[in-house]
């Protein structure tokens, strides 16, 4: 596990957030793309709804970067649904070559790092990176049927209806993707599914150490850590993980499950979460901070727990993967 | 879409292949390196099983390329389960960077087009590609419960119990991985859960067609090609698409899911499927053929189904896709 300085730095020529209805009343609600309120965006299943709303954010994506779909050499999506039906669907229409993921929560990370380890090195000119989540798909297929109303614990975390996208060129004004570190699995022997924070937070720990250990730097030569989606259990876990490693994270770090509601009136426990979580605030709210200079250079951290409802009924403990991607401004920065 | 000749062509330096007991009982037992005719690998759950079989398989192709897991810079894996939690659970152990798969047939195939790309262009040393599949966890995931024990069409394909491994070194004797053509996602419109190889077939057909366009080569130049798992339907439709677009393949061709049993003796219907089918099949048997110099060319091309059980009970049709790999003796081969 090392981390990988990309010779020629991707530039993200493209990206588009787009979200549902909670996430649109939430704080970041101006950052994102477009929004459905009814969150079936004009399909009649909450899967369709959420293939439609991957492939909405790819468009969109390609629009923004003055691209056609054609123009890709490559797409890599995923998403939490069995079989990751939604990423499939959202990718037929393109007709370019697919390359399909799980890395649950940290999908869109995962993308990242391979996208940009593909361009970087001038195997591909152009590729996008997609990952989605809805609330209805997950919550019935990971918990319960969505008309069972399960009461949930505060540790709890909901799932987006959220989808972000990438497009990474060779050539570009930035912002680029300069280093990555792809994770291990690390598992703890968490087996509660409504403790995801917990179970992923010490993957994500693993990931930030060995970047600093490796790279010589701190968090104070950041202007964001970030990590997707561990919520307030995970992220307390984080900070006391952290300092006593000797890093002091606090001032300079958030995670996209707290960024995307407002904890206090939203009423989502522990905050947010699934594929889409991380995608959306990083490719809608962080990349419009890039734009407006007050981000220059971040770390960005997706976390996945990486179980299966069938293995936690066979008593299997939750295993974690966080992948860092580091994004920056100017393109040859130390 | 358009072939990858790697500058660098990563060397297959390791391999194995696991099965069970149907799969030893084929034709090509005397290929795999282990079996466990109780398809429980030492485990109390089907699911575990996997995971034990697909861990199993990584560790024989160390062991057989005399590396640890420790060398490796990177592993892509994945498998039919939900939340493909047979290759998270399988690489725990390992300890090193994982990128998760999903590509349902297709994935030995996209491991192995992801690896060797990045292997061959420098950013990974060693890396290893793993896919598995099981008949007793996809049987009552996608189809039925075990105990039901329904009546399976002619169509209908038997999920492989097996598993298959390559190590891919930037330095080593060969086979090579040559060039890749990642797939691109076609949907005919098949709505047949049982009739996977007429979902999978034009896939194949728009890669294959598709290399040998761009190539100027034609199946004479080539001593196999091989597709994975479309079986006996889908066979039959390749042979008739590619002789109506003027290449003739019987003599050449073959397909995974038609070698790994014997149809005539094994009620197998229109032969095998799962990930691990043409994974084994290739890391088992293709490899030991490579050894005996009776093959020094081929094409291998992995075909999957990506459909969920929810998308096909509302009523959408299987998209396919199918991602080739040209393996070849030498090094430096036209």
């Amino acid at each position: 596990m090392s981390v990988i300085r990309l010779k020629n730095p991707p530039s993200i020529v493209g990206c588009a957030a787009v979200v549902g209805k909670r996430e649109h009343e939430g704080p970041l609600s101006d950052d994102f793309d477009l929004h459905d309120s009814t969150e079936k965006f004009g399909m009649d299943t909450w899967e369709k709804a959420e293939s439609e709303m991957q492939r909405l954010t790819l468009n969109l994506a390609l629009a923004k970067a003055k691209m056609r779909a054609g123009e890709l050499d490559a797409i890599f999506a995923g998403d939490l649904m069995n079989q990751c039906v939604g990423s499939s669907y959202a990718a037929e229409c393109s007709g370019r070559p697919f390359f399909g993921l799980y890395g649950a929560c940290s999908t869109f990370a995962e993308g990242s790092v391979l996208g940009s380890l593909l361009v970087g090195n001038g195997t591909f000119g152009k590729c996008a990176v997609l990952a989605s989540s809805h609330f209805c798909t997950a919550e019935r297929q990971f918990r319960y049927p969505l008309e069972y109303g399960g009461q949930r614990t505060p540790t709890s975390q909901r799932t987006a209806t959220a989808a972000g996208a990438f497009i990474l060129a060779a050539e570009g004004n930035g912002p680029y993707i300069r280093e990555v570190l792809p994770g291990t699995i690390v598992d703890m022997g968490i087996t509660d599914i409504n403790n995801m924070g917990a179970a992923m937070a010490p993957a994500a720990y693993r990931t930030i150490t060995e970047y600093f250990e490796s790279t010589g730097k701190s968090p104070k030569d950041f202007d964001l850590i970030v990590t997707g989606d561990l919520g307030k259990e995970g992220h307390s876990i984080i900070c006391d993980f952290m300092k006593s490693a000797g890093y002091d994270m606090p001032t300079v770090y958030n995670d996209c499950g707290l960024m995307l509601y407002n904890t206090e009136t939203q009423d989502m426990h522990a905050g947010g979460s699934g594929c889409g979580c991380s995608a959306s605030v990083v490719a809608g709210h962080l990349m419009k901070r890039f734009e407006k200079s007050t981000l220059r250079d971040i770390l960005y951290i997706a976390t996945g727990a990486l179980m299966s409802p069938a293995s936690l009924q066979q008593g299997r403990s939750i295993p974690g993967i966080a992948h860092l991607v580091r994004i920056c401004a100017e393109r040859d920065k130390e």
